[in-house]
Order: C-alpha cells, then structure tokens, then sequence
C-alpha cells in the first residue's frame, strides 16, 4: 500500500488515528532518509496538538523498537530484569538496585546511558572506577550475565536509531515535552533492549522531567500500557525528585554512596529507594512469590552483604578495580572544596533539586552539551536534607572539583537551593504510587 | 536581541504572541537559509493550531512583503489599483475588469499567475493571444502604464520570496489550509507589487478554495484588516464559485468570452461580477465620488466600446495581435471536439465547479503540476448554467483539445458536475457580501 507523508501529517492534524501500517510507513521512511526532518516535524507538532492513543503509542514504540539492532538476552538463563530511572539528581539506584536483584538471582543484562545538563547517567558513574570498561561486545556481555548474574554496558550505535533521530528532531522543534514521544521514546529503547521485565522509576519534582505527580502517572501509565502490551512485565514506581536523591551528586561521589549503601549506612532515602525497586525486581523475576517476600530478600542482601559483594564481582568483571570499596582513595580526587553553610537557625524546608543539579554541572561533573567532558570527582555533597534541623554555620553542603571559579560557580548556585525556615519540616514523601504491581 | 527558533516554536506552541522582532527573525533568518525547513514546519504546524492574531498577521505579512524586491509604481501618475481574485474556475475578470477601470482611468499595473490544478491563470490566458508577452523590464511596465493607462505582467523571481518558501514547505506539511497564513501569503504578494488600493475577489463555492461563505468571510476579513493596516485602501467581495463563471473554461476560450463580454454580449454572470469590480476599483482609484458612480462608469464604459477599445491597445503594447478582438480564428485552434448531452428534461440545479475544472484540465486546459506544459486551445464552453431549462438532448457543454483521449476523458468527468432537476432551480446569489467598502 503507498502512503503519503502529507495525509498522514493532514491525518494528525485532524484528530485521525494513524494505522500500524502508516506509522510503520513514515519511522522506516525517517530512518530510511526518504522522508525529510521538515514533515516528520510538522507531524510530531501535530501529534503534541492531538496525542496519540494507546494503540498508537504501542505501534510507534514497535516502530521505533525494530528501527535498528535489538539485543536476544534468550542466551542468558532466567527472566532478565531491567530497570529504568526516567533521570533526576544525585540518583545512583541502579548501582545499588542491579547488585542486590543479581544478588539474589535475578540475571541483570542492563544497557545505560550518561548524563546530560542537571541530570546523572549511569555510564558515567561507573567510568568513575578506576579501569571499569562499560563497552564490550555482545558475547562477552552475555557470557558475564550468565557468569556472575550481571553486567552493565553503554547504549550501542545501532539500537533504536528512529527514537535518536526523533529525538534530536524533537529538541530543535519545541516538541520534546509530550507524554506520547517521550513514552514510546523511553520504551523502545526498553524493549530493543530485550529483558523480559522493567522496572520503571518515574521521577517527580523539580529535578526531573516531569514536575507534577499528574504528569509523572499519566507517563507511568503509558510506559506500562506500552511494556503489558508488548507483552513484557512492567512496574513503575512514581518517586520524589523534589530534592536529590540521597546526599550525594558528582559521578565519583555517587558511586562511593552507592557502596556506603550496599554496606548498609547509606542515606534513609536511597536505601529505602533501593529495597523496594530491587524487591519489584526479585519478584517479577520470579525469585520471590510475592513483591513483600521480594522487599525482605532485598533487605536480607543488603544486610548480609551479598548486595556489596555482587558489586565486586561486577567491577572486576568489567575490569575495574574492586579495591575501590574498601579503599575511596582510589576514585579520581578533587584538588579544590568548598563549603555552603546556614546562615541562621531552622529547619531545611526545601532543596531544589534542580538547582543542586547545575552546581553540580558548575563544579565539573555534569556535561552542558553531549560533546562536553566531565570531571568524574567532582559534585556537590549535601550534609543535610528536607526536614532536617539546622544551626546558624552548620555545613548545608561541600562542594568538590578541580577549578576553584567552577566551585566558587557550584556554591552561589546551591545557595538558591536551599530554604530555611522557623518551623519544623516534613520529610517528603519518597516513593508516592506504584503502578502495574498486583501483588 | 538574540532569538532561539525553538523558544519562538514553544511560545505559539503555548499559544502565546510572536513579537513583531520575532516573525521578522524566523522570516529573514528562513529566507537567508539560517533556520532550517524543519523548525518553520513544526512553527507552522503550532501556527495551525494556535492561530495569529491581527497584529502577528500584520507582521507576518510584512516580513514576507519585504523578503525580497518590491514594485515601486510611483513614477506612474494617479491611484493605482491591483485586483486579485483567490482563484476559480473560469475566472477571466481581470481581462475584463483591467480595461474597464483602465478606460475610466484608473491606472492598472498588475501582476499576475499561472494556472495550477483546476484553477486558471491571467498570464496563461493572456499567452493564447498570438505575440503576447508577459514578461518586461521594470521601466518598460512603467511607462506603459503611464501611456497606455495599463499593464499585466507575470509575477517576478525575486518578489516574496519567503512566500514562495512557505508555500512550497506548507504544500508538503498539511499547514496550507490555515486562514493567516493564506491571508498573509496573498497580501505579502499584494503589497510587494506596490498598488495604492487592492479589490479582492474571495471566490467561495465549490470550485474555490474556500467552500463556504463562512470561511470566504473570515478570509476576506482578514485580507481587508491586513490591507487597511498596510495604509492602503481595500475591498473584498465574496462571490460564487460553485458553478463556473461565465460559459468558458479554458485559456482562449476565457479571452474570447472576455472580449464578448466588453462587446456586452458576455453571459449575465460575469458581466455583473465585472461592472461591480471594476465599479470599486474606479471608486477606489478615485474616479468616482462614490461607488454607485463608479459602478455606472463602468457600465459606460462597457456599454459605449471604451473598455474594449482598451482591451485592444493593452493587448497591442504588449506585443499580442489585436486582430483577435475581431477574428476569433487567430487564436490557436482546438483540432478535437465532443459534447455532453441532457439526457432528460428539467432544469440544471447544479454544475460543480471543481469537475468542470477538473474536466477542464482534463482536455490540456490546466496544469497538474508547475512544470506541467498546456494546451491554450482547449477547454470546456458551457451551453447551459444553473437554472437554465433544458430538454433531453440538448448540449449542456463542449470540450475542445487536440487529444481525443483527453476529450474523452474530460466529457466523462464533466458528466459528473451537472445535476438536472424536475423543478424549477434559482440561479446562484452571485455577490455574496462586499466587505470594507464604505459608500
């Protein structure tokens, strides 16, 4: 059947639905070169007029799925869990989610990307170990997972092409912020990556893409409509971003909060984070009956230390040193520290995350284009969080870096961060819904 | 000031106002090839959408005015005036309307198209006239005007260019059938072309691109805003276009009609269309104190041989043989011939427009695409029109060409536009609604 780009754009425009066939027709004809950026983004101005339906999402994501390679975990035995944080600040719960999973059986294939602007990736993290290797190639991948329960790489060239080449469309366009493209976005990448179950983690707030918890479930809902009908298991927990994650932020300075955690004296709010997005995974890999039998095995790995252990493994396997938990000295260090401390006496009501998310990006550890490069020891780190009790000179936060004008940069910004108030303050709500679980 | 092409693209997209800087960004920086198809097809698409208020369509159109040259008609003495008809099916008033006015002196110096589709072209109906040129060098246009009182030409490479742009952009992106931006593009040429006053005809039926009256009002509407904000006076009138004008579709076939019209043996229709127009355009030109005044100079004119007199001394400057006034056989000659017969009695209730010039372009008549080349014999000549009785084999039209495959095919589309009634049909309102002419 010959389509034409035009109808289809005329279609959207109107309030059509668009057929399986006509979507097919117009991701293969981008990717292909034979349809120009000009109508692809009219129609993507007329899809954030519109929307797209629940079929329409699916047969976009499938399109966008098959656009290039697609990853066959079937050598790796078990069903392969997957996990994905939608980005925010200070967020490193795949490198304590992933070990704990793995940890208690569930074979972890993972594909991660890095950071851009305010927010972290998880590639970038883990380059922070010395000699850790995030590009293998796929036997080598695959022979790991099936040799110690997980492995790690960064996204390859060839997966997904349509959503890179939508995607970089989408960002000139004024067309990134519509729930329908950044779902079938998110998740064929998911599906291409080929695990048999997802963990989604919708962040929510001021450091993330969505900012409203209405906007983060109407995107959790249709990430998990796309994964059920695609036939894959599909969880998404909707999580505070209102503040960082944790109290660490900088690539370095994560991955070492990531150990403190698997050692058990991690902050209350990536711990509690990590338990309960590794007990989704223990339970939809079928280790656990149950997602509460689920949140105890991740509990359990976490206390007996088989969570921290499985890390070592992994950053052995991927050639980085192990002696890195026990000895931090061994991360790339800053020459340069600063500290932001109150002014006066309260309570921490607020800590924009988005706002520590640049001072960090100031200090050195974050990438303002893809092309920048990134100090992997530099970050901020916060001495207190929402709720918490302060003293006139009490240190809010350390700054860490190689520059001092960087840091100087980092601290001025942070300082907008933080609000302190007389009265006493509610630690926010960390994980407000998860959706897609029946238990 | 700095602009960003995607924050202009997320202002309209919020339904916010372009700024009168902004449009003239996005206009110049698209015409200079520094802003890419891609942004101005999403903008457009945000544009369909949210619309453009009166001042954003003002500016619209003044960016694109001066995106390239413009007609300064200042050295020709007296108020010129330009006539545009948004395009129809057997539509030669401008041949009938320029004299008319010219006799009255009003000065004419105008610029026109060609045919596309089922619509026809002034410069390629003046082409059927043997020697006719349409093409001259600025002075040459000038000081025929001056001499003879009037001038066509073909519309110039260099006049809005960012128009030509758009329009080909808006063509492949479902953003052609948007109210501003069609308002803007035709006033842009309008303004360019330098006239101190402008009749617009809005054709609205069947055979136009605006199908009903309501649509036809708010194009006029917005053309006359445009125009009255420009400083320069303007009129529209809304007229019928849901059965072709006059009896002669087709390039000389439309001269010939014209001609015989000057000689008032014209059909009813455009006879009327003509003297109205070109009764506005003498007011407008302010050769009448009023336009009832100007309406009877026109019939004057008409009536007393001094509009085909005209007609003659136009076709001579430019080069055309004004023998064909007298002797139809100089205009080049159809070799294949075939009617359409009634096939019962009544009375005709409908002859759509759009077939007839379909049926039209079917014989050579029009083009299918720009590079299309045409036949300026052929064409369809109505015997009868709305409301007029016929009896079962008498000839409701003929179709003439020199392709008897084509003939054949025009006659069986034609076959489709007439519809034949047991009762009695009114003839179609031909002037609708005359819009910005105060009397």
């Amino acid at each position: 059947m010959a389509f034409n780009m035009n109808d289809i754009i005329f279609k959207k425009r109107e309030g059509g639905r668009l057929s399986r066939e006509e979507i097919h027709y117009w991701i293969t004809g981008y990717v292909a070169g034979d349809i120009p950026d000009y109508q692809v983004s009219a129609l993507l101005m007329a899809i954030f007029f519109r929307g797209l339906d629940r079929e329409e999402t699916f047969n976009l994501t499938t399109a966008m799925r098959y656009s290039g390679d697609t990853i066959d975990l079937s050598p790796i035995n078990g069903i392969k869990v997957d996990k994905h944080s939608t980005g925010g600040v200070g967020d490193k719960t795949t490198l304590i989610v992933a070990p704990l999973a793995s940890a208690c059986g569930v074979p972890i294939a993972k594909m991660s990307g890095r950071g851009l602007g305010f927010t972290g990736g998880t590639v970038d993290k883990m380059e922070s170990i010395p000699g850790f290797r995030t590009a293998m190639e796929p036997e080598e991948f695959l022979s790991q997972v099936n040799k110690i329960g997980m492995a790690v790489i960064g996204q390859t060239a060839h997966i997904t092409p349509a959503d890179k080449k939508l995607y970089a469309l989408r960002d000139v366009t004024a067309t990134v912020d519509n729930f329908g493209l950044i779902a079938s976005s998110i998740m064929s990448k998911k599906l291409a990556a080929g695990s048999d179950a997802i963990v989604l983690d919708v962040k929510c707030g001021d450091g993330a893409f969505m900012e409203n918890l209405e906007d983060a479930v109407t995107l959790a809902n249709l990430m998990v409509d796309i994964g059920t009908d695609a036939g894959r298991k599909t969880v998404a927990a909707i999580t505070d971003m209102s503040q960082p994650l944790g109290k660490a932020v900088g690539n370095s300075l994560e991955v070492i909060e990531a150990i403190e955690t698997l050692k058990g004296k991690g902050p209350a709010d990536i711990t509690e984070l990590a338990e309960k997005l590794s007990g989704i995974m223990i339970y939809l890999g079928g280790k656990a009956s149950d997602p509460d039998e689920g949140y105890a095995m991740a509990g359990k790995a976490l206390a007996d230390g088989s969570g921290l252990a499985q890390l070592g493994r992994f950053i052995e396997a991927q050639g980085g040193n192990p002696a890195v938990i026990d000895d931090y000295s061994l991360f790339p260090q800053a020459s340069v520290m600063d500290e932001l401390k109150a002014e006066k006496d309260g309570y921490v009501e607020e800590i924009a995350a988005r706002t520590i998310g640049l001072a960090s990006q100031h200090t050195g550890a974050g990438r303002a284009t893809k092309e920048s490069s990134i100090d992997l020891s530099a970050g901020v780190y916060l001495h207190k969080k929402v709720g918490d009790k302060v003293t006139a000179g009490d240190t809010l936060a350390v700054f860490y870096g190689n520059d001092r004008a960087k840091v100087d940069a980092a601290v001025a910004e942070a300082k907008k961060a933080f609000k302190i108030t007389d009265k006493t303050c509610e630690r926010p709500v960390l994980i407000k819904e998860i959706i897609g679980l029946e238990e």
